[in-house]
């Protein structure tokens, strides 16, 4: 099985290359959607406030990797699984412990700018309404150590560019990891093979 | 004066794109010089221990950004300057408020897997032994909030392929930060225009 746990900055167009892995017909595992569970089960409304403080406050009564133990649970074998939304390096760790040590970390990456532009055209209730409210936001989401595992992705996708660019990236991508049942991924363009590739 | 943060985990090949800039005679500024300067003057040997000792200490009593407050001082007028070495957004933030808003934070990527192969071919006496030191290594690297830094990048450069890919890629942006003395500079390929482009 190899596991794919996938990245990025809020705007930074992670669902978007989920939407590919979907597409593709690969499980994807997006750990907020437990969070999203556990708030509806306790009678809040889904919010961006409530989900923040019902995963943070598991995190510090339950550990850091508590989000990544309750994934875990839920996965079930497949050649190629996507997880979606993880926050530090000791969910990383959690998950290679837990699923192996050749999993890729996949880190999109877009400027503060750009993530900015895109999403103050997107016009959703919960979005920041400032680039100064994006950069604040952005503190609060690197403060579990979010910039930590983008640091040391194995492969960064760029998406600074139109749509179709990271999607194509994404395909690359997925489709080099499925032909290489063993041994080193061709090399895709813009991507970075990992340590996935490399062992 | 533009002014470029140069940031990258350890190996990422940074002194690479460093090198680049200062063939261009854009002028260099490394914060790293400054902390060797004070662990030559306190007349201890210029290892990577020594270094990273006085570096934290500092950092420790006189806070986070205390060689940025110091590296600016150094500064002096030019078209393009690049500083090397920044370690927290404390710093950035520092810069931005002394140096102007408009400054991008550039980053040099690769990953873990590909640094251990290139740092254990170059033989340095205090590189990393083992895949698993370097990861360990990186975990001190990263202690101050450098994958912040990283993750909230205006530019991205991979470096994952031969290093005249990366050289390129550096050059072009230089010359494309040149060529825009105001407004946004023309795209270069590879490269994310950060905020300086888009103001």
């Amino acid at each position: 099985m190899k596991v794919l746990v996938l990245t990025g900055m809020p705007g930074s167009g992670k669902s978007e290359a989920v939407k590919v892995a979907e597409e593709m017909g690969i499980p994807v595992h997006r750990m907020g959607d437990l969070v999203r569970e556990m708030v509806m089960a306790k009678g809040f409304e889904v919010n961006r406030s409530n989900l923040a403080s019902v995963g943070n406050s598991e995190r510090k009564k339950l550990g850091a990797d508590i989000w990544a133990r309750r994934t875990v649970r839920t996965i079930s074998k497949a050649p190629i699984v996507v997880i979606d939304g993880t926050r530090s390096l000791a969910e990383v760790d959690y998950f290679k412990k837990e699923l192996g040590e050749s999993l890729m970390v996949l880190a999109v990456h877009v400027s503060p700018w750009t993530r900015w532009q895109r999403i103050s055209k997107r016009c959703r209730e919960d979005d920041p309404r400032s680039f100064e409210e994006l950069r604040e936001r952005d503190a609060q989401e690197l403060e579990w150590g979010l910039g930590e595992v983008i640091a040391t992705a194995d492969v960064m996708l760029l998406n600074e560019g139109p749509k179709g660019h990271l999607r194509g990236q994404m395909r690359r991508l997925l489709l080099d990891l499925g032909s290489s049942s063993s041994g080193r991924p061709r090399r895709t363009r813009g991507a970075a093979p990992g340590r996935l590739g490399a062992s």
